[in-house]
């Protein structure tokens, strides 16, 4: 298979304090694991410092790695209202980093998430992690946020590209090294 | 007092539905009105294209109006956690579009804003336009993002840079053109 069939994938695990990004490459059925890392705010700075250190870091991890599609993990409504306004704050800061550069941007929920990584909805954070480990044959093991950012483009790519028999019943079509649908 | 002397401020009101804004010049004691306007997102598109929508636009607002400072209003917690979200979801894209272009961001509440242009916390909406219309001598009203976008920048203004007396008091110093503390 040549180069031009690999899709270049960022998936990102947004939140308040730490946002996880994983940068994976898929060709044909394989996955091969490129780039990840943590991104962390400095949680007593102003907001705008924070929305800047996440803005300014995703945009170095696109110019540096040139993902071609964006999967997001979707964030869950938690019962503190402050906190959730913040997570949505870092989610949205997040995402504008992504459309900035033109990127497609997809979104996940966890559930999704571990069911396309594990195979059931009601796996344990480890099992994803130790999952991620597997599929992408990584040496060690990366930090939490960054298995799970890992974790969402892994998704992405289960979920649309791959594996071979996917790519069939999907109804994809690989034409000048892009897929369309 | 010449030009170099000018401060010119973008004012933003977030919603998840509209997005208002506003550019005035500030010059000693004057606020003068530049632009202002509405940004409004499709209500049913998936979230990345509402994100888009809000970031693409602000952008070009910047890009056009080359503001120095910008303010932006603090948001409320509501009482619907999944509105919560996408507020500041859509908050965290505007200022996001802020910081991408190293404007320094300011935060403002709407009681101080109230505050600042109508010179009492418990202000209803149509007082506050009707400020922004007479200070800014403006010939009609604005839309209501637009004039609270406006107001946001007039908080700004007020509570910075003038008017006269807060200037001195406030410690500011004016040097080659720029107002520093």
């Amino acid at each position: 298979m040549s180069h031009s069939d690999t899709i270049r994938i960022l998936g990102i695990d947004p939140g308040s304090r730490v946002t996880g990004f994983g940068v994976i490459d898929v060709c044909g059925r394989e996955q091969i694991y490129v780039a990840s890392g943590c991104i962390k705010t400095p949680p007593a700075a102003p907001l705008a410092e924070r929305i800047e250190v996440i803005v300014r870091h995703l945009d170095e991890v696109v110019r540096t790695y040139q993902p071609q599609q964006a999967a997001i993990e979707q964030v869950f409504v938690n019962v503190n209202p402050a906190a959730t306004l913040m997570l949505g704050q870092a989610r949205g800061a997040a995402m504008a980093a992504l459309v900035m550069h033109q990127l497609p941007v997809h979104e996940y929920t966890a559930l999704q998430v571990k069911q396309a990584v594990v195979g059931r909805g009601k796996a344990a954070k480890e099992q994803v992690q130790h999952m991620v480990v597997h599929m992408l044959a990584l040496s060690g093991t990366p930090q939490a946020d960054a298995a799970d950012g890992l974790a969402v483009a892994l998704t992405h790519a289960l979920r649309n590209h791959g594996l071979g028999a996917q790519l069939q019943q999907g109804g994809l079509k690989i034409k000048r090294g892009r897929f369309q649908w």
